[in-house]
């Protein structure tokens, strides 16, 4: 744990043009989850005292995004660069005294060890005016150099278009994240200048700064993966594909057979159980749970659900927030399921929709089973008992109850409460016109013939 | 543009036996249409005076794909190598004088900017006999090699198994297009010999005979992406696989997410907004439309189809030609639509069947429903009114008409029309037979145990 | 073929604890078969007389699965080592005499032609006391090294951890696969010593007790991908991918047109024909027969089933075991085929489930169109005639019977047998209330707004 009191900056002011996109691009989502939320949760683990968000453009969008997480807003007016940035944040940091980490809405996946290293690493050895945290990638192009020696102590940060050539040759590149005092952080900010080609107040510039006062900064060094960032859908797509195959190692290794680990795709908080096999193409969204020992087959989706102990789901199963599925049932193809709860044993195997329903234990849904639960403008629930068997293609008009044992017979539209161990049915006589189809096709094919 | 008038000969005749199809190897489709009508397509884009397909193998599949295309045909009868079946082309470019592009139907993917570039590289600098194509594969293997100096002037081309070592050294390679005036063309080819292993009149022997003659050819360079051949299907769905990577690129580039890019499958020409997202596993056949901030979730698959602004599309709906999504409707799962309209914020989500129908604004179409639009002779149209509701499990006989608002109950079979503001019922009473399910499962359950 | 009698020793006893799992780890699949029984297939195809299973932990699982494979079982009470293990198969060996495979469970794609290899490299040239098969992986790790010859003469077996650096140097790496005369082996056994650090008894020692008595062995390279052997699920999902690519590669190099290869999943017994399209993701399961020209679309999920020549199936056909599709027959999307039979040009396009049921040729099945094959216990059979018309949304009741032509209105419920060319008809008038939407419209919107 850390010791000092902590607080979080994070930057999502800019505007992210590359996104081509009118929401913000901390919001596109990463694993079923906005970016920035990510950093927010991470953030959160470290219990600090404050996270401030600095927002500008579409500020709107983040503010309502963040709203329910109990995070200040800072508010940078005009895009003056990273230093500028921070600064803005002071007022809503007035009061704190402690370690300020400093992070960037679009780089969402810096762990919290990571995080915990940054600041635990300004209150060791030598104390560091600041930490910057450095990577090497495979390529690194035109990131920042940290010039730094071999215990991590800076000597100089330089941006690559002002870099010579041996300091380009250096592979320990900036990644932007830091952790700064607070007392520290506002003061060396409020001496950086503007006096470059880009006329922006780049937060590095403290390092210098520092430095100048006869005070070293250090770098701790971290994988490229964990600080890598987003500023166009094909990058969003790369992180997702980054974070996607880093899930499915954890979920194969935790005991899961995934046939396919490249076609299943997890959610942020997806929980999986051991022996649980995954056939390939299925799509985990936001909230769900999986029990030991379910087969998920192929094609399905799933999202806000509860799967239970040897459970069957699939294959074409569409599960929807609020579906549970029970021990031992089985939700077969092209079934969706929807605020609904099917017992233990209870099975729904083909062309059905279960909206705002209770199945009771061991019950049968046949082929086409639909619960009209929607009028126009309300919802209803229907309730089926344990051991009740539902005919095929029949549609209970909810709501309505089915009793435990009950039997509706194929094919009936059931408006009345049925009770237990009676059978209902809706069924007109059967009435046949011999011959009839016959000279039918006389005379269609005899229409198709005068076209 | 191009200045000179240009002429394509377009070289399909060989018979493609690696494919082990019955299908001509040139009709084998990328992004869902065939390789040949890829190459015509970017022809066309150059407006040329002509352009000449020569056939042998297969030669009736060939003309019927290409025969809405005005293009010429000229046929080879015998294969006897590339020289000879340029000319068979020379009686269709009969009175042309001009540029001529000599492309290869298994070689589909050549785009317009790079066949401009060769014809204009005819007329400038030292005005070259010949344009050859080259490029620089991975594995230079077994192609001919460009033996050129440094500005392009072609010195020797050879065959590989005729290349000395120092010549196999070289990288760079021909890819065999090639332009040249048409004025000689026919000229240099009628010199041309067989007198080499394979008994075969090659095409690149003209370079040599002008150099002969004294008149230089050029190479210019191209991505070796741009010139893969096809003759496996392996190397079918590699070449697909290549054209699926750059289009998935450019959705994103422009402002789509797509969760998974690599299982996304666009056809050539798939119309795709700004701010659409798409979920994991999205097929587009030929022929469709999306405008911007359409949602489209998992497993969809889309053909032929118009989706406005703000529609969901999924997961697991089927679009075939002539679906229309109308702003901010929704198409659920395990629904197709077919030939059928959906009007403005209209929902049809689950389970559904619309055929030959069109859905006014606002309506709700519930789960289960099906247009019966055939009689197994013709189809019929279906009309749903602006804020018509079609309750669950019904079946809607056509030809037949639901006025604005009307409503439909649940399990209905409509197949009279149904007024504006109306109900319409179809639903014989529920009987109800207490205590029957108990003896029917005990009668059942003896049953059972008696076999 | 081999000439001298063989047998199979495979060593399957081992916990594989890093599979997480409650089944033992040479039961989970790889293409839908148990590694195990790949193995114990392979080598039935070498006509072994002896085959014998080593079983540890999980005995009883092991021995349910290769029950039907008449092979014999040895028991390896504690787990002391390779040596150990395959000593345990001498007595189910008593009384043979010929060449003795050691093979292992969780290595299961070791091809009979290396097997082959192997038992015949015991016969030629200087007749060695063994045969090792060695591989060379891209990266040799930990694996124990084989110092040899360029004969491959063996002077030395040696575990890595107590390799020389000189050792270590060597890219030869022992799979652990032997073969050994059935005379020699177990004498060997008897002398093999647990004298290290894991007191364990090592099988590979046998190589060096038979030099020390002036018995040369010999190793025999395969490739690493063969001999890639499966620790975890995550090794699981990688041979499954090796084996998947191989399979995709095959079926093309067959004729089939694979538009997305990576996104198809064959079984072990899956037969494709010429000229077959497959659309992106499909998933073959056990048992699956394919006929030339046919084109399964996206989304098809297909398990023990035969499909004939020119039919089309899906997308999103999901076919059973049982479910056999004529010639030129179409299954279209969300249709389920389950122990049932489509005749010659029939069609079950759309929302259908068609359970222990014979369709004859010609016939159409209505959109939504649901066989009710169960009543809880029982399962019964539908027949439907050739060139019958089944109207969209019906039920057709089992047992039940729609003769040939007869034509189903639709939405019927059929539960009496309909005659050769007649009309059934199960439908009660329809009713309308005028006005009434309105009246309800605006009920509920004043319920709405009171909420």
């Amino acid at each position: 744990m850390i010791s000092q009191p902590i607080a979080a900056v994070i930057l999502a002011a800019g505007s992210g043009t590359r996104m081509k996109s009118d929401t913000h691009k901390v919001l596109h989502p990463i694993a079923g989850r906005p970016m920035l939320l990510h950093l927010v949760d991470t953030v959160a683990a470290l219990s600090p005292e404050r996270t401030v968000v600095v927002v500008g453009a579409r500020r709107e969008q983040v503010e309502a995004a963040v709203a329910p997480h109990g995070v200040a807003m800072a508010h940078q007016a005009e895009q003056l660069g990273t230093g500028h940035a921070v600064a803005q944040a002071e007022a809503a940091l007035a009061g704190f005294a402690g370690d300020v980490l400093i992070l960037y809405g679009d780089v969402p996946l810096v762990s919290a060890e990571t995080m915990r290293r940054m600041v635990e690493r300004l209150h060791v050895e030598d104390a560091p005016a600041a930490v910057v945290l450095g990577f090497r990638p495979a390529d690194a192009g035109a990131y920042g150099r940290v010039i730094a020696d071999a215990d991590g102590r800076i000597a100089k940060m330089v941006e690559y278009k002002d870099a010579s050539p041996e300091e380009r040759a250096e592979t320990l590149c900036n990644s932007g994240l830091m952790a700064v005092r607070s007392a520290d952080l506002f003061a060396l900010l409020a001496r950086v200048g503007n006096d470059n080609a880009a006329g922006e107040y780049y937060l590095p510039d403290i390092v210098m700064l520092a430095a100048g006062d006869g005070r070293a900064s250090a770098v701790i060094e971290t994988d490229a993966v964990e600080v890598t960032g987003v500023n166009s859908r094909a990058e969003l797509a790369a992180l997702e594909a980054q974070w996607q195959q880093a899930r499915r190692a954890r979920a194969m290794a935790d005991g899961a057979t995934l046939t396919a680990p490249e076609t299943v795709w997890f959610a942020h908080d997806t929980a999986i159980g051991r022996d649980v096999t995954i056939e390939p193409n299925v799509v985990f969204g936001p909230g769900v749970s999986v029990a030991d020992g379910v087969a998920i087959r192929a094609f399905s989706h799933i999202e806000g659900a509860t799967i239970a102990t040897g459970a069957t789901v699939g294959p074409y199963a569409r599960l929807r927030p609020g579906a549970v599925v029970g021990e031992n049932a089985h939700v077969g193809n092209f079934v969706e399921m929807k605020k609904a709860v099917l017992g233990k044993g209870a099975k729904a195997n083909h062309l059905t929709y279960l909206g705002d329903t209770e199945v009771g234990a061991g019950a049968n849904i046949g082929a086409g089973t639909i619960t009209c639960n929607y009028d126009g403008f309300f919802k209803y629930r229907t309730q089926i008992g344990a051991g009740a068997f539902i005919g095929s293609n029949s549609a209970l008009v909810a709501p309505v109850s089915i009793g435990d044992g009950a039997i509706v017979a194929a094919g009936s539209v059931v408006t009345q409460d049925v009770a237990a161990d009676a059978l209902a049915l809706v069924r007109p006589p059967q009435t046949a016109k011999p011959g009839w189809a016959k000279r039918f096709r006389a005379m269609m094919t005899a229409r198709k013939e005068a076209k």
